[in-house]
């Protein structure tokens, strides 16, 4: 089988650059994590924060750092570096090789989606804190094995909250099974949701928004590892 | 205008797992720093080497260090713990938004290939050793502007020597002109190569091969940068 994981991200309308920050890295043991922070405010502040938060958390994992424990460290040192005055969000989306498993480890009160190989949709909505503001902050776990089918979409608040200036927000689980229905690739799925969202913002994002959707393939008998990075300049 | 940067990447037939090793990080002044890492020998061995090479320069980057610090850090880290007896090539390709600059660093005796927006082609061949043996190695540095029209070409010596068991190696400059003014992106260019060398091998590569293209296109308009990532699991 093959996973795909593919990103979508726009920076809020005029602000320079995008307070989001998405990190990938290999995992010792096998396979990949993906860390995606959203920093608190916008712009260079943010930036700021979410590349400190990204930083501590893809060095851990880069270590062999199980991800529940990247988590807790970066909210530590977030926490011990800004006096508990500032908070992100975190998630870590992890294909670990070494358990056959993906694991999604949540610091975020965005709920993440997950359509199952049965075309069912489940809400990722177990409770947790940003890391940064209150003390011993944990993430939520979600763990379940890698099988052909699997689609989970992860996303920072940009895009629950696209439209909402105007009362008009995406049902984000409706459409993201739809587009999985539809047969739609991560790739497409990630545009799809992000040119949605843009639209709803007329094309003014009033913040950052980042879509992070990876896909579990049935694909077989090639070994070739493909990334591909587009990154415009202004 | 708009960065492309396309990595594929295969591992040793047979050998469970490449001993090459890519990682991207985020600068944090602005745009983002590509380290291919290729480890002595192949398979697990080569892989540990390899990762904690990159690691090195990653967190090195991701903490604002200029690429030739960050190679040299990297070097004096293998050195140190492995007491100067195993090398690694190390790559680090940079679009360096503060400076407007690509800037690629090289501790590879294998060549990169640049093609200017006139089509005329490149050989960097300023020479370099491998990060690991030697005392006080440091990198081969070029830095060009960011133009649309540029493209580089970096690997690791498993795309080179393709088919060298037979007595017929690709010409890669060659390939790879013909191909940029066959108008081909960079991802078209980095599975064009890596196919052409897999053909070479049969299909069973007797190296590690990893292929990095980067792209600097005249595209304008949109604000959405994009990654996508496929990983085959066995």
């Amino acid at each position: 089988m093959e996973v795909e994981v593919a990103v979508a991200k726009v920076g809020k309308w005029a602000a320079g650059e995008s307070g989001d920050t998405l990190e990938m890295i290999e995992r010792p043991r096998g396979g990949l994590s993906l860390v995606l922070v959203d920093g608190q405010r916008s712009g260079r502040a943010a930036k700021a924060i979410s590349n400190l938060v990204a930083r501590k958390a893809i060095a851990e994992l880069a270590e062999g750092v199980r991800d529940g424990a990247a988590a807790r460290a970066a909210h530590d040192y977030l926490h011990a570096y800004k006096g508990g005055k500032v908070s992100a969000t975190l998630n870590i989306v992890s294909v670990d090789l070494a358990t056959g498993t993906l694991v999604l480890s949540s610091n975020n009160p965005c709920p993440a989606i997950l359509v199952h190989a049965d075309g069912a949709v489940q809400v990722l909505d177990q409770p947790s804190q940003p890391v940064g503001i209150y003390q011993r902050t944990k993430p939520a776990i979600a763990e379940l094995p890698l099988q052909p089918g699997l689609t989970l979409v992860v996303y920072t608040d940009g895009l629950a909250f696209a439209g909402e200036n105007r009362g008009e927000t995406l049902d984000l689980p409706a459409e993201v099974q739809q587009r999985v229905a539809a047969g739609h690739s991560a790739g497409q799925l990630a545009d799809g949701l992000l040119e949605r969202a843009l639209a709803l913002e007329s094309g003014r994002p009033r913040d950052d928004i980042s879509v992070l959707v990876l896909q579990v393939r049935p694909e077989e008998g090639h070994q070739v590892r493909r990334m591909l990075v587009q990154l415009p300049i202004s």
